[in-house]
C-alpha cells in the first residue's frame, strides 16, 4: 500500500436529499385525482426520489444493473449447495443473457454491467464482462483474514468504479447484484461481525441447504467468529476478516452512489449486508438507500431492522444476482409516472373531499 | 323480464386449467440456472398461469383493463367522504388520461375501457366511454333492495360483455375496476350478506372516514342489514338487495372470464367483494382468480382470507380503479419472461447442486 490512505473516499461526504424538491413533491402529491394517501407507498416513494433526484418529478427510465461475481475461501468448508465452479460458469450466463438478471435487465430496459472480482474456474466468455481480477477467490475466514489490506481497497474500489460508470450513463436509479458461491456465510458473518446476533440466529440456507447443512454452516460461523472476534475493532476490519470481494464491491458501489448522487435499490440478503457495511463505514449513505424486497433467507429479516428498511416486496425470492432489485423497479416507476402524470384536482374538475 | 331465465349463463361451466402445461411448465422451471425454488411466488405464478394460457411458456403482453363505473343509493345517508359528483367526474377523469389507472394503463400498453352503468353527475366525456346507463345510481339499500332484478341482470350482463370484448382483443390478463362513491359500503355489506361477519369487523374508512364518519357507516350497514337479513337466500340475492351496478358488473366480468379462458386479476376491497359474489354464484371461477395485493381497506384482509386469496403486494394502497392490480402486472410479467427466456443448466454448463 502507499503512504496514502487508498480508502480515504470512503470517508467522503455524501450528498445531502433536498428538501425543496421533497416538500414540492409532497405538495404535489395532495392535488392529485385521488383520496389523500390512497397511493400508499407509492406516494412516499415518489416523495422520497423527489428528495434524492432533486426535482419535483422524479423519473427512473434509466436503471444501471452491476453484478458483482467473486468466489469465497469458505466454499472449502463446504457451505454451499452447489459446487465452487458454478461462480465462473454464471459469469458466462450473465454474459450470454440466459441469467435470471440478464432477462430481468431486458424486461427494464437497463444497463447490465458483470464484473469479474475473481473466480476459481475461469469464465470463457470475454465480451460483456469487466475483468478486475483480485485473486482467484478471497482466503478462507474460517482460518484466517478472508482479504489483504490491499484486496480490500481493490474491492472498494472497483464497486467505486461501477458507481462512476452509472453517474457517467446517466443513471436515475443503481441496482448491486452478488455472484458467488459462499457469499451466503460471508454475509451471515458479516451481520454477527457486525454485532446483530449469533450465526445460529442468522445463518440459513443459502442456495438450498438442508437441515444438517445449515447446522455445519453455523458450526464453521461460530469457528471463524472465535478466531477473529478479538480484532473486528473497526467496521473496516470486520469487512476486511469475513466479507468477500463482491460484498466489499457492493458496499463501495453504495458509498460512492451516495457520494455522487445516484439512488440505491438494495436486493437481498447478501446486498442488505453490503449496506450494513456501507452504512458502518459512512452512515449518511443510508439516506440514499431504498430496499426492494425481503428474502426467504431467515437472516434478512434482522439485517433489514439493523437497517431500520422495509422493503417493498415480500415474495419468497432469494436468488441474487440483483433480481429481487429488478423486479421491484416497475413499482418504482409506477410511483413516478403516477406522481408526475395523474391530473389534479383542478385540472381534471373533481371535487374534493367534503367538509 | 322474458321467460327465459337471463342469468342462467352465470352458471354456465368454466374452463379448466390445463394440467399437461401446468406439469410442463413445473418440468421447465425446475432446469432453469437458478436454485429451485429461489424466484418464489414468481415460479408459482409462471407454472399456474401456465396452466391457464394452456401453454408451457405463458405471456402477459396483452392486458385489458375494464373500469366500471357506477352511483350508489346508499351515498345520500352519507358514508363518504366525497361527493357523489365525484362518480362521473371521475369518468372524465378516466377518460381524459389523468386518472391513476389512465396512467398506469399507459405504462403497461394495456387496453383501457371505461363502462359508465349509470351516475347522479352527468359525464361530458363522450369518447373513451361506453355509455350503458341502468340508472342514475342504485336504490339506497338502507331502504330497499340496491337493484331490481333486470337491473341486476344488466350489470353482470355488462360485465360479462366486458370479458367478451377483451377475448376478442386477444387479451392474456384481464383487470376489472371500480368506481363509485359509497362502493365500499356496498362492498362491506356483501361481505357480511356473504357470512363473513358483523359490519362492525368489516367496515373501514374508504376514501378516508374519520372514526366518527366510520361508525356512521356501520350504524347504517346494521340498518340495512336488519333489513335485508331474512332475504339473504341466494348468493344472487345478497348481490341484487346490496350490490351496486358496478360490483356486479367486476363479478359478471370475472365469471365471463373463467368462461372464456382468460386469467384474471383481481384489485382491492371493491373487486374482492365482487369476486366473492362471483365464487358464490359460480364456485369454480376461483381458479381463474389471481390477486394482486391487500388493501388498507381493514376488512380486505377478511375477505382475501375467505377467497383462501394470498395476494402478491402489500403497499398500503385503497384507490380501486383496478389501480392495485395495474400496478402488480410487472410482476407477472418478470415471472412469465424469466420462466420463458432463462437458460436451463443444460443449455449454460452450469453444474447443479452438489450430491
Amino acid at each position: 500500500m502507499s503512504d496514502i490512505n487508498p480508502l480515504a473516499w470512503l470517508r467522503s461526504s455524501v450528498r445531502r436529499p433536498d428538501t425543496s424538491s421533497t416538500a414540492a413533491a409532497a405538495t404535489r402529491q395532495a392535488q392529485l385525482t385521488k383520496p389523500p394517501g390512497s397511493l400508499g407507498l407509492l406516494e412516499t416513494l415518489a416523495i422520497r426520489l423527489a428528495g434524492l433526484q432533486k426535482r419535483e418529478c422524479p423519473a427512473l427510465e434509466r436503471v444501471w444493473i452491476s453484478v458483482f461475481a467473486a468466489d469465497h475461501g469458505i466454499a472449502a468448508e463446504p457451505v454451499s449447495a452447489f459446487p465452487q465452479s458454478v461462480t465462473a460458469q454464471m459469469i458466462d450466463n450473465f454474459a450470454r443473457g440466459g441469467a435470471a438478471i440478464s432477462v430481468l435487465a431486458r424486461q427494464l430496459g437497463a444497463a447490465l454491467e458483470i464484473v469479474n472480482l475473481g473466480t476459481v474456474g475461469s469464465p470463457s466468455q470475454t465480451q460483456g464482462v469487466l475483468h478486475q481480477l483480485i485473486a482467484p477467490s478471497t482466503a478462507n475466514f474460517a482460518e484466517t483474514a478472508a482479504m489483504s489490506h490491499e484486496q480490500l481497497a481493490r474491492a472498494l474500489q472497483a464497486g467505486y468504479d461501477s458507481a462512476t460508470r452509472a453517474h457517467d450513463d446517466g443513471c436515475e436509479l443503481f441496482i448491486g447484484g452478488d455472484m458467488g458461491i459462499g457469499n451466503s456465510s460471508s454475509a451471515t458473518a458479516l451481520a454477527c461481525g457486525y454485532g446483530l446476533g449469533a450465526p445460529s440466529a442468522l445463518a440459513g440456507p443459502g442456495t438450498g441447504l438442508g437441515a444438517r447443512g445449515v447446522a455445519h454452516k453455523v458450526s464453521v460461523l461460530e469457528r471463524a467468529l472465535a478466531l477473529h472476534g478479538p480484532h473486528l475493532d473497526s467496521p473496516l476490519e470486520v469487512l476486511r476478516r469475513l466479507g468477500g470481494f463482491e460484498i466489499a464491491a457492493l458496499a463501495g458501489a453504495y458509498i460512492g452512489c451516495a457520494q455522487l448522487g445516484i439512488p440505491v435499490l438494495v436486493d437481498g440478503f447478501i446486498s442488505s449486508a453490503a449496506a450494513l457495511a456501507a452504512c458502518r463505514l459512512n452512515p449518511d449513505t443510508r439516506d440514499w438507500l431504498l430496499f426492494s424486497h425481503r428474502s426467504a433467507e431467515p437472516g434478512h429479516v434482522i439485517l433489514l431492522k439493523a437497517l431500520d428498511a422495509e422493503p417493498l416486496l415480500d415474495l419468497g425470492m432469494r436468488l441474487g444476482e440483483g433480481s429481487g432489485a429488478a423486479v421491484a423497479v416497475p413499482l418504482l416507476r409506477s410511483a413516478c409516472l403516477l406522481h408526475a402524470q395523474m391530473a389534479t384536482f383542478a385540472e381534471a374538475g373533481v371535487a374534493g373531499r367534503q367538509a
